[in-house]
């Protein structure tokens, strides 16, 4: 066998930034960096194809070991320095780096090289002692942490204590000899706890640390976060091996982070923080509160210049906000990192549309630019300005994350999640957050932390989930153990309700009501562009005049569902359908209809003037008729009263109409065919409102709607039917109206047999909440019990109540498209059930041809979104 | 536009017996009996065409009149005599005859032509003036009752009543004065009812006949016969004008039914009725009771030997039974009517097998005789001979219809159904039935009448339905209106149980024990033929030993489906399954199933002994954990006496457990999923009994089928952790065990990604049950409501749950066989839900290729006659 030599390091000078897939994220970037002149500290990258080898061997691929070796040698040469040399030793970092952005959730060693022998070249070296003994020890505390999988609380402990013991309240206050005694206590404390001594050979620290990245890849954190954010197909992580430079080095050194624009508002001014004589880690944990980039324009103004020279470069290559890691080492900068920056929706609409005036991108970028899920942030709720006043307002803090939420305390993920599951609205209240907390915080309405800055955990994660968070409130005391938010005086508990205002960082005592937020701007300008580009209508489920309305203040181009038994569940309403439920013939249900008629109509009057002559699509009754008697025996014997029938009678009735598989019983269409009266009394509802709405000189469009037809003699029965009451009425009021009649499609007979179906219907809607759950046989009601596991084991990617199941569902209905349409080319296709208003299923029915998707009033913005993305990825 | 003159006539000469779907079966055969030359009266057919035409627009289409005219004059011509002529009348019979046999369902009118001229021309030249007026009398009767629509009653009533005036007891003592009187009576009667005068003109009385042949092809009778024998496609009925013969012109004259052989136990012995001086359908409508076919040979010897030869010709000809109608003349002999005779299942068996040994037809032929679904009946228990003799027998009448009974006298129609519906076994009891009783008959379990013969309207419609039948039982006096079967001193009322067995006509007082049948001679022969020809295999369904053995022995070359979950119910079993479901966790499920783990191991053990090295599969746990916990408040209450815990605990257990749709619910796969423990012990049950038994040196094929696969996923996960069981016990025991790891395919998801599964799976077995289930979006414990009224309104052609909806279901089990052969060739495709015992469905599994079929044990020959019938029927 001939084998070739398969490259699994690429030293910087050798990427770009087009290979994130072999380098990841930062290695590209690094590599592209370097190739257009940025101070970028040498390295080289191994390739996520090494970890996939790695993660399934459990060992190298033979060539990598031969390949580091030649690149660490390069690297030594550029660097005029050798790792381990006793005169002049290197020291390097080794990062992970996946393709995908995954901030703070795989591992990282800064200082690889540090040993009882260069610590003291170092400290000769740097004259400076004191930096020397802090590096070897930072080193010695990530390396245990990380790669020898010591705790970190034990290192922090020790670390604490001999804080105390000097009195000292910063790490800094340390002398060079405290520093060494501390050493020596973190080597007792690797051998304790991780059963052997700490490494003395760099290059034995150096395949551990690689081994410790690779393996990052599959740890609980990285793997939650993952599935959060929907990351799949991905080899593994890369790992960066890249020279040390160091923010420690003294009060000419500092770190930061910058974004090249504003992350919360998109405001295009720079933005960043940073700490003096730190490492990069010292910046993103949290664990210091950081300085705002302008200060340091007054403590080091050219280094804060150039800085403002790399933000230029970088933005207009990258031709998108970059977020920055430098590091200056006595005075000089480096950047050590770019990404393209995370942002909340506000962010990343304003960047977007400020982008293309600056001609730095073009419309469909732009459309691309903002995630259409992360809409909903827009839409989100703000704190109703009097009610502000009526409460205590407890702190102030940073506005890591906007929006605004009312909820009760909760001091630990976990319980976050247990209340949540429950259906509380909580805050998680920590003094910092960390990857585990992961899951609690996405189970949170919002996150208040003591500690961190604008770019801590806390703050970055809340803005990737579009979650409200307040971060770095430093007047507030968590005493996790305790569960004691502690502010001054007050003391608040667990439960205790507060309000967060993550547009301000303001904390409230108690409950603020919310009001609606006010749209335009750069918003209106980006859904204009999204108009003009996608091919989808889209439309809105709304069963009221007042949801009607609404949706169409988010653009809805007319009703793709509107569900009648809404209407029939108001008022005196209830009491005429109980009524024809508890009719013991036709004469009675007839009767009791008539006292319905004139009720529905004027509902559709209603929608019918508000949609001003868009299409508006009306579904016949669809729940089984149990759900409109009384459960409960005393509703039962107030029933019987009004009715003035017995208890008896009724209680036979719920007994006679019960069903064991409900979903699967006698409800949608199998209602009007059974009891054609019902259809026949919501049809001339329908087209009696109709007609008054026309004669007011209004355009009317009335698409009726059969449900859950299974076999097409079930929609000739009703079509046939409709079509009747439609002639009479049309008569009677001698108006002429347009109208359609569909059907949806929602049982998997329905789409295998659409070609049948379709020589029948005008148009279809896919009812796939109903699809999904015929079609993978799972009832939405009870699937809680396992449906969440199932996404844990990944047996089901995400939950298929949410995004559609493309796989499954999906396939169905492009079956369904296929045969539909062949056998009536003017079919109108639309979507109804909930997917309609997620992103990814929207693109799906863009691709398989959907002429329209309908979501409900809120999610509007965000399917006009993504029908655009899908048209611009589509090309 | 030049229209092409359509042919809607057809003179019995222009005809033959390919001709059925236009002249109707009645039709070709008169046709092609007036071909090979059988003395048939003369006359001509109106095609079905005719009547479609008629159906849809209520008027003749233009051609028809002056064919009819034409056709017409040329009968007169042949006849010699002329339509409504003074001095030689032609009288002409008016008959219904469409292309499948409906006896008794559509109407008939005789004698047409006769009218107060032409009576007396009749008695003129036939010297008999009585005969002359009870042709007309019977002609007003019924032409009055099926065109006009004057109810029978009415004439019976007053014929009643003019012979208990005179104090006679048969028609036939009247004279022709009675008769004349009787004439003008019935004239009034018509007058009276209809609203208007019996037509005097015999043009205008034909064309009222075939329009009333025409509108009976759309009646209630006809539409419900239609569909209970699934006869569906047709255009209409044809009608059939020929010259009249009379059996009742006298004591040389008569009429009667024969069979060419018996139509009860197929014997090649001829077989017949007839009455002298009557007319046709006195003998089948069963108010005369008539005289067997050898006493013909005393009273008319020349006209019995010429009918054997007819008899001989006439099944020589069609090479099949035949059930011939025949009239003598004044001693001349016609045959009016043949056509393949009904007959049970038993003489079908045997007059097919007989049929081959004569070379009157081949094996293949032979096959196709005997109606799969009618094997049930060969199967059908008969009475226990000890039980037999304690009881009373009642009384003796015609064995009319094999099989053998117990059930709750019931005696009306309507109430037979309602009693059925609850599940109550009912038996039929009238003086004799109706086509208006049909849907009672198909609801009861037996029907018993007072008077008819073998071939009254009770017994072909039994023998059709395969329903037990005792008719003519001269003993009894049935008065309907009192609810009262009386015979003798003893009155039995309605709900009194009865025993019938229609293989010897007796009736006994109370309840009988049934046995199960013996099989073999004919039948064994040709199964064998069957499962000659066969491609499909037959398993069974059995969960037991002894239903294993049953189906051995009615063939089953496997088993397809073993449900576990039935032995879980029995004995102390059930304790341990709920012991291991109110377990809090792991430890205490694993120590319950530890109780399980022997029970199960010994009932695998007794099945694959019993199946001797034929394959066997066992399907894992399937119905939602509550189902296996106590429903009523003592059993909960017993439940925690036993079981150590509270009462509450089990409740909210319970109600933990409940599920709004468990069809959809936390069942199938799930469980094991959720559950892995269980699907161990199951696992662990199989293979450790395989191991024992094939340690005894029998071979033994386990197929492990995992349930409810929705997505691939689910099936790698539960196959990973069944053959690392497989593994260690296979280690364990020291041997190695041949099995197989499959599905069932019921979820519509499974067959859409049927190529992904089949990836994963080694078979495939349709779940039809719940594929219709989830497919059709029905739950077959609640579609009681509406489906049997979806069937009756067509929407349906059959129930779902009993006949393969092959064009919504059996599409998906396409596609799954389509993509699961595609993505693994080796795939064995099955199917277990109960349509594999259903002969259309058989044969669609045959169509698509499946391997085998797999049904309850009863029904396996049915399967496998079925299965042989679609391979010849293929070719």
């Amino acid at each position: 066998m001939v084998s070739v030599m398969k490259k699994y390091v690429y030293y910087f000078t050798e990427g770009n930034k087009s290979m994130k897939e072999v380098l990841g994220g930062k290695g590209a970037n690094l590599a592209e960096m370097t190739r257009i002149r940025i101070p970028v500290p040498p390295g080289f990258t191994i390739t996520t194809e090494a970890c996939a080898y790695y993660s399934k061997s459990r060992k190298w691929p033979t060539e990598l070991k031969g390949q580091v070796k030649k690149s660490l040698e390069r690297l030594e040469k550029q660097m005029g320095s050798k790792l381990g040399d006793k005169q002049n030793p290197l020291f390097i970092s080794v990062r992970s780096g996946a393709a995908a952005s995954m901030p703070g959730m795989m591992d990282t060693i800064l200082n690889l090289g540090m040993n009882d022998e260069a610590v003291k070249a170092v400290a000769a070296k740097s004259k400076n002692e004191r930096f020397a003994w802090d590096s070897y020890r930072r080193f010695i505390q990530m390396f245990g942490d990380v790669v020898m999988g010591v705790d970190h609380k034990y290192f922090e402990e020790l670390l604490e204590a001999a804080k105390e013991a000097k009195g000292f309240k910063y790490d800094t206050e340390f002398s060079a000899n405290d520093l060494k005694k501390i050493v020596i206590a973190y080597k007792e404390l690797v051998k304790k706890y991780a059963g052997k001594h700490f490494p003395q050979e760099p290059s034995e620290q150096l395949s551990m640390a690689i081994n410790a990245v690779f393996g990052s890849w599959n740890n609980d954190r990285a793997i939650t976060y993952r599935k959060l954010n929907n990351i799949t197909g991905l080899l593994g992580t890369a790992v960066n091996i890249q020279a040390m430079v160091f923010g420690n080095m003294g009060e000419t050194s500092g770190t930061g982070v910058c974004f090249t624009r504003d992350p919360a508002t998109g405001k295009n001014e720079f933005y960043g923080e940073y700490l003096m004589n730190a490492q990069g880690e010292d910046v993103v944990a949290g664990i210091r509160t950081p300085l705002p980039i302008v200060e340091l324009k007054k403590q080091m103004p050219k280094q804060y210049h150039e800085l403002v020279k790399m933000r230029d470069m970088l933005e207009k290559h990258y031709k998108d906000m970059q977020d920055i890691e430098f590091t200056i080492q006595e005075g000089k900068l480096y950047i050590l990192q770019t990404r393209n920056g995370k942002r909340t929706a506000h962010a990343a609409v304003r960047i977007a549309v400020d982008m293309v005036k600056e001609k730095l991108i073009d419309e469909k970028t732009a459309l691309l630019r903002v995630p259409a899920q992360q809409l909903d942030q827009l839409l989100h709720k703000t704190l109703d300005n009097e009610g502000k006043k009526k409460v205590k307002l407890l702190a102030k803090g940073l506005p890591a994350s906007p929006g605004a939420v009312v909820g009760k305390i909760v001091f630990h993920a976990e319980h976050a999640v247990e209340m949540a599951e429950k259906g509380e609205k909580v805050i998680l209240v920590r003094t910092e957050t960390s990857p585990e907390d992961i899951k609690g915080m996405n189970a949170a309405q919002g996150i208040l932390t003591a500690r961190g800055g604008m770019t801590s955990h806390a703050a970055v994660v809340a803005r990737g989930m579009g979650k409200c968070c307040v971060s770095g409130v430093s007047d507030i005391k968590v005493k996790e153990d305790e569960k004691q938010l502690v502010i001054k005086e007050l003391v608040l508990k667990e439960g205790d309700f507060i309000t967060l205002d993550g547009g301000t960082g303001e904390v409230f005592h108690g409950k603020i009501p919310l009001v609606d937020p006010v749209l335009g701007g750069e918003f209106g300008v980006l859904m204009k562009w999204a108009d003009k580009h996608r091919k989808l209508n889209v439309r809105t489920n709304a069963d009221t005049p007042h949801d009607s309305k609404v949706a169409r203040g988010f653009g809805a181009e007319g009703i793709g569902l509107c569900r009648t038994e809404h209407m029939f569940f108001e008022g005196d309403r209830i009491q005429a359908v109980r009524e024809m439920i508890l009719a013991d013939n036709l004469e009675g249900r007839k009767k009791a209809l008539a006292k319905l008629l004139p009720m529905q109509r004027s509902d559709f009057i209603g929608i019918f003037t508000e949609m001003k002559g868009l299409p508006v699509t009306i579904r016949l009754l669809d729940p089984p008729l149990h759900e409109f008697l009384p459960k409960e025996e005393e509703d039962i014997a107030e029933l019987a009263k009004t009715m003035g029938v017995s208890k008896e009678k009724i209680k036979s009735k719920i007994e006679d109409l019960h069903e064991f598989n409900p979903m699967l019983g006698h409800r949608g269409c199998r209602l009007g065919i059974i009891f054609p009266e019902i259809s026949e009394m919501q049809a001339r509802a329908i087209f009696e409102a109709a007609a008054d709405v026309k004669k007011k000189g209004i355009t009317v469009k009335p698409e009726v709607m059969v449900p859950l037809v299974g076999i097409v003699k079930e929609l000739e029965l009703q079509k046939e039917l409709i079509e009747k009451v439609a002639a009479e009425v049309m008569k009677e009021k001698k108006v002429k109206i347009d109208y359609m009649i569909g059907t949806m499609i929602e049982v998997p007979r329905a789409a295998i047999t659409a070609d049948e179906i379709a020589k029948v219907a005008e148009f279809f809607s896919f009812g796939t909440n109903d699809l999904t759950q015929m079609g993978l046989g799972l009832s939405r009601d009870d699937a809680g019990k396992f449906l969440p596991k199932y996404v844990d084991m990944g047996i089901y990617e995400k939950d298929p109540f949410q995004a559609l199941d493309q796989q499954g569902v999906g396939e169905l209905m492009k079956i369904a498209v296929a045969k539909g349409r062949k056998a009536n080319k003017k079919l109108k296709l639309g979507i109804c059930g909930e997917h309609g208003g997620e992103p990814s299923s929207v693109e799906f029915c863009h691709k398989i041809g959907l002429d329209y998707v309908s979501c409900s009033p809120y999610r509007v913005p965000i399917a006009r979104l993504a029908a655009a993305q899908a048209v611009v990825r589509g090309k």
